[in-house]
């Protein structure tokens, strides 16, 4: 099967697991999930849970209806963190891949509301679907502890953080940024995509090498696209980064450098994963897709 | 010992276990952490964590260390929603506790992310310190399933969006309301010591049963004091309740029959574990403190 089709059937797999955890309802509590659903199907890439199911499916092939419980969480999370980021007090961003954001659909109070019940459902999607899972005690455990400590303040939150607050304009400051604010999730779900699959050791290593080197090069290219994109495909303004005076790769380094470092970073990912042979497949096309993305 | 001295011991655990977890750091971090520590240390009563404690100490006396991870969550989770309560998009409140409100101290988005990073770090507490709970993996789960389903959108979360967008004043919302708001996490501390202290499920029925009423005599006793206490006492402005038209016991019944409901359910959370004869003492001494509190 080539890449597209592939890519296309795990993110409607995704898509439908996530209706399925957030039904459509006529109850009192119908308009937050309305909220919580609007961000969800807003477009997403669903990248994080693609390379979960991506390195699962490595180490247990047709077998990931196990997964689909953290796949849906890890996406979750990430929407999350983008309602509370896009917030009139954090980015103030009217638009995001197009569309409205929440706050301006929903209001302020619904989509804090939203963010949060979101991060809440991401957990209990998890727990309230162990028996479908067919996973251990433990490693839900395991697989649980590697995500929320990348979604926390030595993940994705404290990312944010340093990106709300910039201290200094250093390279080593951005990065710190970058694997924390992007980096964390990514590296989380690839990490439990193969403790999930019982990979080895050396394995988990190599899948967290690869997942690191991603994660950089994911946030370049994101940098780069503010900058080159068509703003028909971004679904928000261009040069957005500079001018609210963000501390990106771009704004730091320059076009030219920071597309170079994408390059680099691409084929490191690539490279630490090279011993996998055709098993690898999936991961090489997943970071040649995010190198030469349009939005 | 009596009841007073019990008390301040166990909340004294909590405030230490607390700082375990969240220790002064001069990392990058340092700011959430302060932000997250001042609303963790501005004056809680403890309230559902020494409810915990309390239920699992009379299944297992003296080993209460085991809980500690679970006991912080819950106040964790309780500290996160009342930042994002006070929030300028939701009550806007300037005070709580005669203290200034977190995003008065720290500013908007701090108070979101500090919120959001409570709610994380209740998890991450839970998940880094498995090997000092001396819980089996299933049971950690099970807890840690009640905790997150009584923080959602059928719990907490899910109460503070009717109470947001009241659709009707009637009594059955009210309750509905408060089962949710105040009532899940109330009910989910006592489950949680109930199921972590090993009771059989006819216990932990009649825990339930306590927990239930328990939660809706507090929250009679939250909307009475909003009209009888001294302002030095609740350390926010008296009368708020009927200004902002909340929905409350006092606002739909006056404060009489509050009053007398507010009996009538103590006295029925004592009834629902009379069956426990010498061993129910807290539990008792408990219903009694929130009956007479003046704060």
């Amino acid at each position: 099967m080539d890449f597209k089709n592939w890519y296309n059937i795990k993110a409607k797999k995704i898509d439908q697991h996530l209706s399925l955890y957030l039904p459509e309802s006529d109850n009192r509590q119908k308009n937050i999930y309305e909220s919580m659903r609007y961000s969800l199907n807003a477009g997403g890439k669903r990248i994080r849970p693609i390379l979960m199911m991506a390195v699962f499916e490595i180490f247990k092939p047709n077998e990931e209806d196990i997964i689909m419980p953290l796949a849906c969480a890890v996406e979750m999370i990430h929407t999350y963190s983008l309602i509370h980021d896009d917030l009139p007090a954090m980015d103030d961003d009217d638009y995001r891949r197009g569309k409205l954001t929440n706050h301006k659909v929903f209001g302020e109070a619904m989509a804090i509301l939203a963010g949060d019940a979101l991060l809440n459902k991401a957990l209990e999607t998890v727990l309230q679907n162990q028996d479908l899972m067919s996973l251990s005690p433990e490693i839900i455990l395991s697989c649980l502890k590697m995500l929320m400590r990348s979604a926390g303040t030595e993940g994705m939150i404290g990312g944010q953080v340093v990106d709300m607050f910039v201290a200094e304009r250093s390279m080593e400051y951005l990065e710190y940024m970058h694997r924390l604010k992007t980096g964390a999730l990514i590296r989380a779900a690839c990490q439990i995509g193969a403790v999930a699959g019982g990979a080895s050791e050396e394995e988990i290593l190599k899948i967290s090498q690869y997942s690191d080197y991603l994660g950089l090069a994911f946030q370049i290219k994101d940098d780069i696209l503010d900058v080159t994109a068509e703003e028909s495909d971004l679904g928000k303004p261009i040069g957005s980064d500079e001018k609210n005076d963000k501390l990106t790769y771009v704004t730091l380094l320059g076009l030219k450098e920071s597309e170079s470092l994408l390059e680099q970073y691409t084929e490191q990912a690539i490279e630490s994963i090279k011993h996998l042979g055709d098993k690898s497949q999936r991961l090489v096309e997943m970071a040649e897709y995010l190198l030469e993305r349009k939005k």
